[in-house]
């Protein structure tokens, strides 16, 4: 069991998006969502003119080892890329490990992906999301503010960025008129 | 990675202390914490008395195998048993598996011991508590309303109940005027 942290409280911030203690906050910006977005010009566009953040992860200090649980927030501020709504960049598990997402404060969602077929899960306050073992999965803001959630993962996980940079992730989500649409692989033009 | 579950949606309700869709819920009186509080004569009278509710756990419909992520709400009432809070029976894991606790509504905290020394860690909205693995851990209802917190633990944990039922947590939690007291093994009588 080795080098395990030890017990620790922390404070899990809905407003301010950060967990304290927290590891370096991550920052990610239009420019880090490189080859995700269908609108290449409309990325190209909103890397050029400011660059603008589109998430933060503020993590607790729990090492990524087997047997630990790391947990942190995910902020994703609201916006759009050529209509495609402001998300993560999203990954598989390299090993065969689920993952919970519970809602803290906005509106958004989870998309999940099987290399198959997708699914979407609605996140808000007081509502969690079920990835089980197998399933990509990445975050999307449908709102109009900050949406934040808590993630809670096994710490063998593995973060694999590649296979939805190659394969996507089945659908996109994009901004419709008051709303949103989460559009399938092949409804896509 | 075989028996999967699906991704699914749930919604964690800190009001009721409810998770759905649940397992069947969990309901613990004092009757089943036979064993594991100091005095036992105020234990009896308890048990002889109504048996009353001590805590509920209501799981959500995740497989308890590796790789898969289990979360629940466990909801403590406020009371005592001789002066001793209200708490869970306390556990193990029986794999070097972590656990994250979030609390929801209410004042409690996380007892958790080693074998050798005990932690106390306090929980309320807002406040997390990190189990690292082989640290036994307990929940106790530190004040006047129901204590709701969020657990989120590794499908291959498993429960120990045994080891503390013959070694305790290290300390008792003990009521006093207008508040309570972590009493340390050392300082019982």
């Amino acid at each position: 069991m080795s080098s395990s942290a030890s017990p620790f409280a922390a404070t899990l911030d809905a407003v301010s998006g950060r967990v304290e203690p927290e590891h370096p906050l991550q920052e990610r910006r239009v420019s880090d969502l490189e080859g995700l977005y269908a609108d290449e010009a409309a990325w190209r566009s909103a890397v050029d003119s400011g660059n603008p953040l589109v998430y933060t992860v503020s993590a607790a200090p729990v090492p990524e080892e087997a047997g630990e649980v790391p947990f942190s927030i995910t902020s994703i501020e609201p916006g759009d890329v050529g209509g495609e709504l402001y998300m993560t960049k999203g990954h598989w598990h390299t090993a065969p490990e689920g993952e919970v997402y519970a809602g803290l404060s906005g509106e958004g969602g989870l998309l999940l992906f099987d290399g198959r077929e997708h699914r979407w899960i609605e996140l808000r306050p007081g509502a969690a999301g079920y990835i089980p073992p197998g399933w990509g999965h990445r975050t999307v803001n449908t709102g109009s503010e900050p949406f934040r959630f808590l993630a809670v993962y096994p710490g063998a996980a593995g973060h694999d960025y590649e296979t939805v940079l190659r394969d996507g992730m089945g659908a996109r989500v994009i901004r419709t008129n008051g709303g949103y649409e989460v559009r399938a692989r092949e409804e896509q033009a």
